[in-house]
């Protein structure tokens, strides 16, 4: 299932091919986030054009809408999305609990981007996620209904949907978390992980367990252990870290995960810790970072993040990035993209998804050839 | 410029060819509406791949945001948005008078489409604009700016973008309005007529002359005659009526009409009034129609329109329509896109606009078909 092609020298990069019943990924790689079973704005030929081999989608998005029955019935995920390539799908657990402890502990990593709630912004009054050691109930985001995730129903769910990479059932625990809590936690999630790989089913997809522990060294050796020993397919890293505590946690954590498995960096995606993490032996990431700044307007450059909707790119003739070999940079101006923004054209949002899709596609290309030519990452 | 390439035997339609500096127009034609120089949700390419060969952007609009000025100085219309074929822009009359008379009448072609203001919708509380015989004061309705045209501003405008089939400016009177203004209205559009005429000063441009007059059946004779005798390039029938109506005052137009030129009914979309209007003898058309219903979730089918939004395409795994072959079609269920819709998902609009604007292009073929080859339409 997955193959080392090479290791760089100069780190512990590592070039490899996961294959999958729905075609190869070569790694290190970046997912192109498809929450709802769709990359936002674009078609399935938009993300094989760009060069991607591989999405994820959010199974408690699915979950609740459109239902994993559902898709089930109209004959799973890549049938549903006509998309042919291997797909993803995490397990619920990190939405489930980040919609419990983001509104609690006012962190976590989907409020990165401008969402954090501030008193009086959050629509919900309560907490929206109890945990058990049996599993979690939850509130759904969209009304309010009452659901229950257990490992078991992780699984299924993730089992109708028809996902080539799925993630054992966790709990992600807020980074505000004290060590005992974080502990509990984590032997929890341990637990959920052997009910996982038991009560899994289909020899098509590929299971990855997922080590958590916070930001404590113990429990992250001790998580990465046992989780390590367990016969997954791949391993997710999950938890929510700042840049200088994810190079910690993943020197902790590395050296107890099997060589010849891949590890995914759950919900990475700023360019430099994406290649900070590829240098210390992370195979995949996935991130809604490119696709939501593109949807603000912010556009993924070499010289940085570039918000078209300054006044300055009102009449500027230039392209988003010199050199850039991408439709968008080939077609239009920034002045243009600049009045998409302005007059809210959704076409503003399809071409800058479609630029830092690319862009971000490059940017894990060009470290993909660092590591086989052994140049600087 | 026009050529009529083949009389129908059947009606009055004619099959024509029009020839612009950015290519030729195959008339009876339809032109996609690119209002802020976006057909939304689609890109040049996504037009061109459905077959159209022309698009008409809004004066107003344009003119307001970015402004005229600007697109002049990035290189005109067709650099701007990066589509190399024939453009059409309206003069801004209707748009303009539309927003004064639709907020006081509580009628307009543009609030066909579930806009109409009701008590307390609306956001503007006075008339936004005030005609006189030299021109128009009008208020934004981005910013509640104050703005002037006159014939000469708006052709000023219009040569500014740099579209290839440009409209003489006039007064679209409310369909509510008496024998008296009406009569008053035509005679100033006449006189606007003139020296939209005067002004004109790029010979690049098509320029099209506007017949008023309302319901009246004497002055919609007067108008046709009066500008049908003017050396304008083609004609526009401007005006707000129902489709009884319509086809009444285009029988008391076109035979005043020269037979040469072409004749454009404008703002009006709806298939039937399309094909009727085509017997009478017009020759092109332009409508928010196919694409304002598909950011609606409404598809245009053979079986008449299709809500995606209804609840019984949940688990519908059948494509939009039967047979089309529009990449919607060949793609996607009945089910995704009701899920796309549902999960409120701009890919949702894009791919409804793609199969409408499709639908509505197969709709023209299939007509200059039928009287290249004699066949009812």
């Amino acid at each position: 299932m997955f193959r080392i092609i090479k290791k760089h020298s100069k780190s512990k990069a590592r070039l490899g091919l996961i294959t999958t019943s729905h075609g190869v990924i070569h790694t290190p790689a970046f997912f192109p986030v498809a929450t709802k079973a769709t990359v936002k704005t674009l078609t399935p030929e938009d993300i094989k054009k760009i060069g991607f081999e591989a999405i994820l989608s959010n199974t408690y998005h699915l979950y609740l809408q459109p239902g994993h029955k559902i898709i089930k019935k109209l004959g799973g995920l890549h049938k549903f999305m006509n998309w042919q390539g291997p797909v993803a799908t995490d397990s619920g657990g990190f939405q489930v609990f980040s919609l419990g402890f983001g509104l609690e502990h006012k962190v976590g990593k989907i409020m990165k981007w401008g969402q954090s709630p501030k008193n009086g912004d959050c629509p919900h009054k309560t907490k929206l996620a109890k945990v058990d050691n049996n599993g979690v109930n939850f509130t759904s985001h969209i009304d309010g209904s009452l659901h229950r995730f257990t490992p078991e129903s992780s699984i299924k769910i993730q089992e109708d949907l028809g996902a080539d990479i799925i993630f054992a059932f966790d709990e992600c625990t807020s980074p505000l978390a004290d060590y005992d809590y974080t502990k509990k936690s984590m032997e929890r999630t341990h637990q959920w992980a052997k009910r996982c790989l038991r009560v899994k089913n289909n020899n098509h997809q590929l299971l990855f367990g997922i080590v958590q522990g916070g930001l404590f060294k113990d429990l992250r050796q001790e998580s990465a252990r046992f989780i390590g020993s367990l016969p997954f397919d791949g391993f997710g890293i999950g938890g929510s870290f700042g840049k200088k505590e994810m190079k910690q946690a993943l020197n902790w954590i590395i050296p107890y995960l099997p060589e010849n498995k891949p590890r995914h960096l759950l919900g990475i995606g700023y360019l430099n810790d994406v290649k900070e993490a590829i240098k210390l032996g992370i195979d995949l990431f996935d991130c809604v970072y490119p696709t939501r700044l593109a949807r603000h307007g912010v556009f993924l450059t070499n010289q940085g993040e570039l918000n078209i909707i300054k006044s300055g790119y009102k009449t500027d003739k230039k392209p988003i990035m010199k050199n850039c070999s991408c439709y968008v940079c080939q077609n239009y101006t920034r002045a243009y993209l600049h009045h998409l923004f302005k007059a809210k054209e959704i076409l503003g949002h399809r071409l800058a998804t479609f630029h830092n899709l690319w862009f971000m596609f490059q940017y894990m290309d060009k470290i993909r050839k660092n590591i086989k030519d052994n140049e600087e990452i």
